[in-house]
């Protein structure tokens, strides 16, 4: 038989799997640390490939969601958060030549949009937005049943829209970005700076808190909690309701760990979404919903691109 | 010989021509106020669209540029600004059926973006963008060489995409949108409240005045003037970089009455694009132009639409 190979390309894991076509079981699946002592991540991630490829099978594309930004015409990681020496890496000729087969490869919440599209969530809709809401927000879109590249592969960057001029410092340096209020990072630094102002709360000064701690202190009742989350939740509507007025999407899908948190964030956001929406036209018939592929979602992205081409 | 109809409806003028395959001369051209004593305006513009085919002549297909709020997959209109009674106005089967041939209805900013991509400065082009900065932002996108429309034609409404959250009211009643710092109805708002606080410049006080009044005192060396065109310069740029993020174009075409005021507005909106994009790749190999079909825009979008339809 002829396989397909999913590869998710993390900066702590590298996971990959062989699929039969029409299956979205794994034949054989393994996951390693991206960094490791035998070998650079590059060599790791080949080994790994190689050892899910079911022993007389032929492999039909390899497919890889892969951190950063990327150009997926060209198979080159220009930028990969996390895994030192990725810079201009061309990956996707590399391996195509190291395998002998087809290689395609996208970033990550592209690959996440399409494998909720074709496998989740957004089945049977032909304009979708996904939005992970994690460590940064990344996002990708499906219109007239096609993922949005742009020129370069570099479209859908929408955590970095600007919805407040000269606002709160983002992680890429500049200012005012969705990310820099909605981001289980921004969420958290919010807190750690209202904490140093000396606003009361319960959770501790001078230590470095994460999204999740300030999630659980939200539903102890905690009021700066539950402002940081409101804030965020503010924003991120106001940002769904402007991808509303761009996009006029069917559905709009959101994942990651961030999304995790429940009414604290969406209760806010769908409240800011319907305040900001230039017309209920836009919100007829609209689909909010939350991913339904959890961690699967970056492996079956991958193997949705790898059956996408052609041949395929 | 069987002619293309393209119709320009606007809400002080409707113009209508007819066109030979392949050409871009019209046959014959036409043009009347939108609003007269004999007739509605849909009456009027059925005679108008009767006056300009041809003798002898047959219709291929009639294609037709709509202000406002227009479901291009039902040619209907929901909202035409200053055309009162057009509301869910049906135009798109009233005309087929009242002259037996097919009719499509696009945007007007639509359209506009239709134009410069097949027969203006976007040829060649396969990701798109265009704005028109007026009384209004109005915006149209190809995308992989197709018009974004949404799931129901509501899509790139990219003037009120939201820029600072609490900020200025946008004429469509929300806060902070693009449109309500750069239209030529917010620069000459923007200069009227400053003359009210008592702020210094040439021009006079308690008048109504518009961008084009604030443009020439700019280039008088009028200093509010020059910062109402900073100021929404500014925001431009930062609209144009989001826009460049969410779509990775190849092309940013500029068009409408107030993007001719020159390099007041379009200095401080390079300056602030250069300033706000999130990497230099998005403005590796980007052109951005402005728009080259002038007043004819509208009728050579509703040309390329009618010539676009299945057959023609």
């Amino acid at each position: 038989m002829s396989v397909h190979i999913a590869v998710d390309v993390g900066g702590t894991q590298l996971r990959a799997a062989s699929y039969l076509p029409e299956s979205l079981n794994p034949l054989k699946l393994d996951k390693i640390p991206t960094q490791g002592p035998d070998g650079s991540p590059l060599d790791r991630l080949k080994k790994l490939i190689a050892s899910v490829i079911p022993e007389n099978d032929t492999v039909s594309a390899i497919g890889v969601a892969a951190p950063g930004a990327v150009n997926p015409y060209q198979g080159i990681i220009h930028t990969a958060p996390n895994i030192p020496g990725w810079t201009n890496l061309a990956l996707g000729p590399d391996l195509q030549s190291f395998f002998d087969t087809p290689v395609y490869i996208g970033n990550d919440a592209n690959m996440a949009a399409l494998a909720e599209w074709q496998y989740g969530a957004g089945r049977g809709h032909h304009h979708l937005i996904y939005i992970t809401v994690s460590t940064g927000i990344g996002t990708g879109v499906i219109i007239d049943d096609r993922l949005l590249l742009g020129v370069s592969g570099l479209a859908t960057e929408m955590g970095h829209v600007t919805v407040m001029m000269d606002g709160p410092m983002c992680g890429c340096g500049l200012r005012g970005h969705i990310e820099a209020f909605a981001s289980g990072t921004a969420i958290a630094k919010y807190v750690e700076e209202e904490l140093a102002k000396g606003i009361q709360s319960i959770l501790p000064e001078r230590t470095r808190l994460s999204a999740k701690d300030v999630a659980a202190a939200a539903y102890q009742g905690d009021q700066l909690s539950i402002t940081a989350f409101q804030r965020a939740g503010r924003v991120l509507g106001i940002g769904l309701a402007n991808y509303l007025h761009i996009f006029n999407p069917s559905i709009i899908i959101i994942g990651g760990g961030v999304s995790r948190s429940g009414e604290i964030l969406f209760g806010p956001m769908r409240a800011s979404l319907e305040e900001n929406v230039l017309s209920s036209q836009y919100l007829d018939g609209l689909t909010l919903t939350s991913s339904t592929l959890g961690d699967e979602v970056g492996l079956l992205g991958a193997l949705a691109l790898a059956r996408s081409l052609p041949g395929n």
